[in-house]
């Protein structure tokens, strides 16, 4: 299996500088040796801070998402693996303000485990700190790395709405009332066609063969629910769907869907799985206040899509649609 | 190899209806059997009218450019095809206003003769009507589908910048200019690590050996300069940067720099790959003015990408940076 690759010594920490010269106007490390990135403004000392993070691979997740209305920071460990607790504590220390910080952590034992050491010790300094857990994937309840269900791409749409909530000035209290809000109502659910290929190791994710798809699929090549042969786009969005809305009830509420490719998928194939989302919506009476559809929960270059259904009530309306402006997702006032 | 892949008949159908269902607030179809797809909101008399297209497969190339600050029309042929005559015409007939339409073409043999007949049609029905054709490939003269260059990613900053200026009431002398100067300062080149599959046959794009690269790949998978083993993304950086820093001079001028994946690539490879990019034009002396990464110009799944270097003078940096509202481009005041 071909693949572009440079020194898996240096991975994260080459693709962090490409971040920052990506954005040198937005985001820039606490220092030259860490890979820890915080947003170059320095936010208001009554302002709630944002701080998530997690194995790297996942890109944008959680780095092109530090900016004005989403995060103040983002903690990358090497390739899908939890960044250690004195990465955690240091972001934590440098975003903290009199407001407090709110970490928001993807369901894996290992985040869960350093996020809660880190913040520990953050606690004992004297900074308020809490934290939210995403676990919006429905695929399994259990799985390889995590007690409960996993977290996945519904981790942007957290940081989206709890950003804006931060951003206005909403106490550590109310953010972490609205993040919670946003887990409690978003759902993912995903399937790869290929696994990638890891670059310390140089091997695959997972096999699987010829013309065989991973349905339910994790965002490092865990297992799913089972395996079949490839369907039609369209098969595989009624199955993914099937499964997001047997979980919540989404009647007749509005949702923002996304389509979230894994890394490797065709830019037209995510448009063709969106165009199937709507049907499905449609069909179940469910209207859409938004769509996305392009890449943003990431899993090198392995090749599928997720699909993260976000049940919207009023509040959560207007906080998505408040302006963000990050490397990997803007949201700008409709004026133009 | 596994691949996503609907009912071959309708994808590009499906897929413009997935377009629309992303951004029903920008595009509309011209009519409900016609794939060419245009702004929804009705533009001043007074405004020249860019219409742009070519195979589908690129995505978001062209559809994802309709609107505000960028294209009017986007016309999408058949997988890696051009569009028939009939559908351009259609297109500009749709879009046509007093101060008439440019086109804005990649130079490939069937994308020009098509549109040569269609603009030529319009012509004699009055219309007002020119075109301009993007070459900015540097690694060929010639090719499988063109004479001379062929046209890659540099055409999305032709969109930007001519339709900027069309926003702003350039007449279509001024716009065309305008267009053509991009054109005159844009430089592309490409290297790819595996084919794609075309979806009407099954087959691979072309055929590559296990570590083998293609350096000067098209974005058909048309044949490049020569074949490598698969190099470091560093190196393959330094392979394209220096084809196309010797082909203009770059230096002491402020430049667009875009990585483009051309669809399969992993997001963290191609922040890898701005790094590098970053790295050669700082030795350089070349000043960076905008980074540009993610699939812009694509080749459905096929893993790779491509570079482009735009030169800008005064003139074409506030152009740069004048407001765009499209699904796959957006530019707002800088103003959070």
């Amino acid at each position: 299996m071909n693949k572009l690759l440079n020194d898996p010594q240096t991975i994260e920490t080459d693709m962090i500088d490409g971040v920052i010269k990506s954005a040198p106007h937005l985001v820039r490390r606490i220092s030259a040796k860490s890979n820890v990135l915080v947003r170059l403004k320095k936010k208001p000392k009554y302002k709630v801070a944002l701080v998530s993070g997690g194995g790297s691979g996942h890109e944008p997740l959680h780095t092109g998402y530090v900016g004005f209305g989403m995060l103040d920071a983002a903690v990358p460990g090497k390739i899908f693996t939890s960044p250690p607790a004195t990465d955690i504590q240091a972001a934590i220390e440098e975003v903290a303000t009199e407001a407090g910080v709110l970490c928001i952590v993807k369901n894996y034992s290992g985040d869960i485990m350093n996020f809660e050491i880190a913040i520990e010790e953050c606690q004992s300094k004297g900074i308020k700190v809490d934290y939210v857990v995403v676990n919006d994937d429905v695929a399994v309840e259990n799985s390889l790395y995590t007690t409960g269900r996993r977290g996945v791409a519904g981790t942007s749409l957290v940081h989206k709405i709890a950003g804006a909530c931060a951003e206005q000035d909403g106490t550590l209290k109310e953010v972490k009332k609205v993040a919670q809000r946003v887990i409690d109502n978003v759902r993912s659910m995903g399937v790869a066609l290929s696994p990638c290929v890891l670059p310390s190791t140089g091997l695959k994710s997972f096999d699987l063969g010829e013309d065989e798809m991973e349905i339910g699929i994790g965002i490092h090549g865990e297992p799913g629910i089972r395996r079949e042969k490839i369907m039609p786009t369209q098969k595989i969005v009624e199955l993914l769907m099937e499964k997001i809305l047997a979980d919540l009830d989404y009647k007749k509420h509005e949702v923002v869907a996304m389509v979230n490719g894994l890394g490797g998928t065709a830019q037209m194939e995510l448009l063709l799985a969106t165009k199937y989302v709507h049907e499905i919506l449609d069909k179940n009476d469910i209207r859409v206040f938004d769509t996305l559809a392009g890449n943003f929960t990431t899993s090198l270059e392995m090749e599928g899509f997720s699909i993260t259904l976000l049940r919207l009530d009023d509040d959560m309306k207007s906080l998505y649609n408040f302006p963000a402006r990050t490397l990997a997702f803007q949201k700008y006032p409709e004026k133009i």
